[in-house]
């Protein structure tokens, strides 16, 4: 259970600035929009899940609110800050580009941002990738393409380097795009920050195309990857009905987490089976995927199937290899099972057009669709606000429609997955009518 | 302030049949995915909001969560659902009427679902609408158009006709999918069930182009909506940009409500300047628009206006006309804006290209995109799931990302709004850098 | 040399009726429209390819022109037609089925529309496929979805049971829409009804998303699937530009002919390699792909390469194995030319980020794009036109922005391909920077 | 009738230097790609058309093929090339931009592009707009965005200023992309340059939304702007299907040739009537539009309308008003037809429901489709080949997929428009089933 404590922020000191929100507007100031320390959201609201319902609820856990605070650390007339994207690509990496840039520019009046290039590598000297400057011309139009205009890699550098690299160029902030192992490198970066005794913050924008952080809702860039992702099922849907005993067999993204996989067959409610990492299956026996699958064609003449890439990984002999960041390479489930539905077809002398789809980078490459647009604007707001108010070890999320800050180290403890016993599930078995349990 | 018994879902009678969820699997059977009593969503989960701190939580105001439940009024072997779609056009319907009628069909296994025409008029025989039957095969593909296959209208029916209507074919819930209007004429249809003390459920959708139905969240179809009008901004932009003096005002709808406005212009980030009912503006003055105008296009070269249809009516004479639903007639405030703007630059002599766009009804007859399209199954699946149940008087919504029953005369008592002094709008000041206070 | 003879289209026998040509019209006819028999297109038109120069120009080769006649064969109030689709999907399947549906109900008048499932199968009562009735109603709005309602299969059926089956039916002509091997299908049903003497007409469509039907122009669905290849394209240079030494590799159709690979290369000049079955390369050598490629990288940091799948088959060993219509096996050159540039940079200690793309399918399966749409349309009026004519063991197609009828034999003769000499693949030279001789 | 001396087209001298295509390769030239002189492409290739028929086909009238020389006029190593994009928004103009300024640079080795800004204004130094350098690096990207990266403007400037800048600037070729008026403001210049005795080619690319310029076949962008106006009439069907006697009235581009709305309507298959500046139309009367749109709603429940801006303009008073190009002003016929047919629904105490569709700009804002982004290319590819080859005084086409040179004087001349015997509208009316004579 996560407790009040495990929610709280940190800071690097008390503000000592007062904001210039709203300079731009003669004469005039508002408050309205400060965020004050009392503005809370409960980590639950759900009755049946609310744990200490003796306490008071200023005990409850909460996470503190984003949004712009009255009295801000840092001084905007000097402050710099650095922004830096990693890990796989991801719809919107542009839009929080170009956001955070404006956000600085425009509203707190810092024109110092730097640009860091091809992830943690352009903050290591060695790679020689010199920073470029943010400003709004350099930035204009980029949300129109997909992609990340800094560039972006996988893997850590070493902290003390990376520190180095800050001090040397005076960077007060340094906002961190990127998955759960950039986070965790952020959170390492912070330790090196608090060892030397530094005063320079630490903000988080968290990106997964898989939407399996924890604690943050839904993930920037995740609806319109599922959308190009269930381009793909229609095309299977639509191959398969114009066979005879047609079958499509779709493989999207997800190592550890189904949600494109549920999220795109959902979509267009013309799946006939999902099989997601967080639900095993078995291919043979009554429940088994063949059978069913069997039934399905007999009825409908036709059926889909889509699959997330670590689906079934148990019916699989282990690969024993890694990839560059230590992640086990899958095995190759779609063949597995391309390979056993044909075999069973062909064993019954039943006639069988089996067409495979794999949307695979594709989903990723492309630019943000308007409602992550939307989304990615309102986040890199947030984490500038966060950036300037002193905030640091923390990523910004939308949590129940409520900008939340919380502190990295929630959020690189575990990942999110499909509760294989929740709503989002419930949907999915009602939208194929699969059978519940295929294990 | 809302309260507890303001929130309690009313119920046709206790539960008097097992569901059949999962009958589909041979031999099995799953309760894992029930709702049970005490799966209520707060009403506020924000401390600084939560009133009633002294009192138990379970006393807090809550919501009834959608799902279903393992005991049902009504017995899937008999009953007969009606649907109807009201008002205007929405993303989405369509794919309300299928996931409907598939839920219906496939997972409780109710195979009496009937269509009424063209809104509340197919329920009254002197419009001579027959009524059809939706079925698996009827409803196939239609999610890919836009509309709805059943037709829409205007305007309320005599109750007791409709009611005469529902008993003459036996419907034992109706389904109806529509705006605040049809919210209202759903109830009258409930009053007079509760009148003649019959047990005919009655379970609204709400369907709003402006997103203006309050305590439920995004209505469905908005966000392929605003995706649909920001191309029009976009438009509107590179137009400006090719001009000299170029300026770009883009009508958007929203009557009362600027949640299209705003959430389109932050789409692509190009506006300039966002003008909604709930937010007064002037023309002149130092702060007023004319003069904003003026300064970002001296500065930009070019400026972009987005305008919902009912902002600045008090700028405008009334028109003292009314529509077939009593709805005043809004003054047109795109040409007042257009004429005055054309004014002020010949005035001062400077070259102008004002190009006016106005996408109209163009952004609610689209196909929903593929997030509207899952969130409308997950809606159409909740709401089937309350009609089993017994469910009366109620529509079913996604507050903040929980499906839950929210009583009907809740959601006709009021409009929701853009709060001026809300993050929303504070997120549009920070991406248009518009000066805070035109009025 | 295509002979004047070679482009003598054949016709059932004198047309026997008046065309009811604006018999919607009350009181009014019009002629205007007419084709006569003197307007046939010249099969050459530029002067250096002219090869009968001395001869009068009306013994020059030339195509009848597409178009309604004047007085036709068949009498429309008693006509029936059939309506097969066969082989691989093609964008504007069902934009052909409607528009064919439409023009002999609207235009003619004929009501008797029947469908054939699944391909030339369903010509044939063993598969028990039962024709459809082909409506105005039942061909509403399926323009809007991809694929073909009447289902497809590949492969041939015993020409005598095929006619048997049409004189059971009493169809008086068969419009087939398919790609050669399908044309070549009607070539013999053809001769089969003419051993009879029997009087059923067959007017052929054509249709490949690989664009190598010679002598029509570019072919339907050939536009909207090149376009779809392009966001593959567009994907993988936002990938390759967002790593350091990245690679994109896209796999697009084209076993013979690589037309979608050159116009997908072109449509957004992202490309820096096309490789197509028609121009051989090498991997090695001075101008080999490798040696190109690492020059490419490090000159612009990343580079993209267009493969058509029946590129470079020499380099690779043959497969000996064929699919079901008798086509050998393609060898994989994609992975070939992955794990090549893989070893490459390996053997010489560079980073290497290479992503795979392969579209597939998806390319086929959309819907037409509208230019797409019209041009279905415009070649489904051709060829009832030329139905109604009596015209019989022809296709109709554009060449030239003209419509016009071809005989069968002829474009089943040969493929069309792209010519290593022509302007198209000297466009994409220009485009890619590509070496001209990689051989 | 056009002979063969107006289709000559103009050189500024004999070609000079060897064409450096093909340097990139080293050791290596190609000469296969060469445009020879007898590379000619007939004026008319149909039979009935061609009146010349006892000539020899040398004299026939015929155009000049587009493509690379083998010997140029200018010096790649010191040439200066001008680009300027004059008149209306198009889909497709920073694609040309980007093709040209790649084709000279990669190609020819041309590194001095410069690009006017705002049209001919940029050519006027009294405007103050200063040029901009093209490079392959200011380019990239940007034909992923509508509009024009160099601005545009209307109306012509003084051709003495105008060459007195191109001669202050040292450019040698000028590249001007814009309409019917840009081209007759490029022959002024042509006949300064003349009367100076300078070697200054100019050459245009023909731009129209309208695909009104004669002879070069459809313009670029037609299509894309075709199928965003076919959205509009997808939508009003929509709208129009869903309500009772619904009718819907889409108003698309189209001053004097109907070509936007007669292949937007062919595209669905939706509209049921098309009215456009070519062919008259009375309201009145047995086969006046509101007696056929009154037969077709009692029919089918419903109708659409799809309307050119310019048609129907002899049944309005004059406005006596005119543009700043000297247009005249239209008069404003939706709003005509609008009233007209409320009117006669009012008087006949029939229920209607009309929605107005405009998608007025957005039809020529957005980005080229993947279609019209390779013709523009290619379209590039053939200007900066006729510009390198020193010719002058024409524009660059595609006629029947041919690529050809079209002395200016013969594209001003006159305007292309919708042949009211031709093919397209037949197929129109085919697909409407409008009366073929409302006049």
């Amino acid at each position: 259970m996560t407790s009040l404590a495990d929610l709280q922020v940190r800071s690097l000191g008390q503000p000592r600035h007062e904001s210039p929100l709203s300079s731009y507007v003669a004469g005039r100031k508002t408050n309205e929009y400060y965020v004050s320390e009392d503005d809370r959201v409960l980590y639950d609201d759900t009755l049946s899940l609310i744990e200490r319902r003796g306490e008071p609820v200023e005990r409850w856990p909460s996470f503190e609110t984003g949004g712009p605070r009255e009295h801000i650390f840092f001084d905007p007339t000097t402050m710099h800050v650095g922004v830096v994207t990693c890990g796989g690509l991801c719809p919107g990496l542009n839009d929080v580009i170009r956001a955070v840039t404006l956000e600085l520019y425009t509203h707190y009046g810092v024109e110092r941002v730097t640009g860091f290039r091809n992830g943690y590598a352009g903050l290591n000297p060695d790679h020689g990738l010199a920073p470029v400057a943010l400003t709004p011309d350099s930035v204009a139009g980029i949300n129109e393409r997909g992609g990340t205009i800094l560039g972006t890699s996988r893997g850590a550098q070493d902290p003390a380097v990376v520190v180095d690299r800050l001090v040397e160029l005076g960077i007060d902030a340094l906002i961190v795009i990127g998955g759960d192992g950039s986070m965790h490198g952020a959170h390492v970066i912070v330790n090196e920050v608090d060892r030397r005794g530094l005063s320079i913050g630490v903000i988080g924008i968290p990106k997964t195309i898989d939407n399996d952080i924890p604690h943050i809702g839904q993930s920037f860039g995740f609806q319109t990857a599922f959308a190009e992702a269930a381009k793909s099922i229609t095309a299977a849907h639509v191959e398969a009905q114009s066979a005879h005993n047609g079958v499509g067999l779709v493989k999207v993204m997800g190592r550890h987490a189904g949600f494109i996989a549920c999220y795109s067959a959902l979509a267009n409610h013309d799946a006939d089976f999902v099989l997601i990492p967080e639900v095993p299956f078995r291919l043979d026996g009554e429940n088994g995927l063949l059978e069913a699958l069997r039934r399905r064609v007999a009825d409908d003449g036709s059926a889909v199937i889509v699959l997330a890439e670590g689906a079934g990984q148990d019916l699989l002999p282990e690969t024993g290899r890694t990839d560059a960041s230590g992640n086990q390479r899958l095995g190759d489930i779609a063949s597995y099972i391309r390979s056993a539905v044909e075999s069973d077809f062909a064993a019954r002398g039943e006639e069988l057009t089996l067409k495979f789809f794999e949307p695979g980078y594709g989903i990723r490459a492309v630019p943000a669709d308007a409602s992550d647009s939307v989304y990615c604007a309102r986040l890199a707001q947030t984490a500038v606000h966060a950036a300037m108010a002193g905030r640091t070890d923390m990523v910004v999320g939308r949590r129940r429609h409520r900008f939340v800050h919380v502190p990295i180290p929630l959020v690189i403890e575990r990942r999110h997955s499909v509760a294989p016993d929740g709503d989002l599930w419930l949907s999915v078995l009602e939208s194929t009518a699969q059978p519940i349990d295929m294990a």
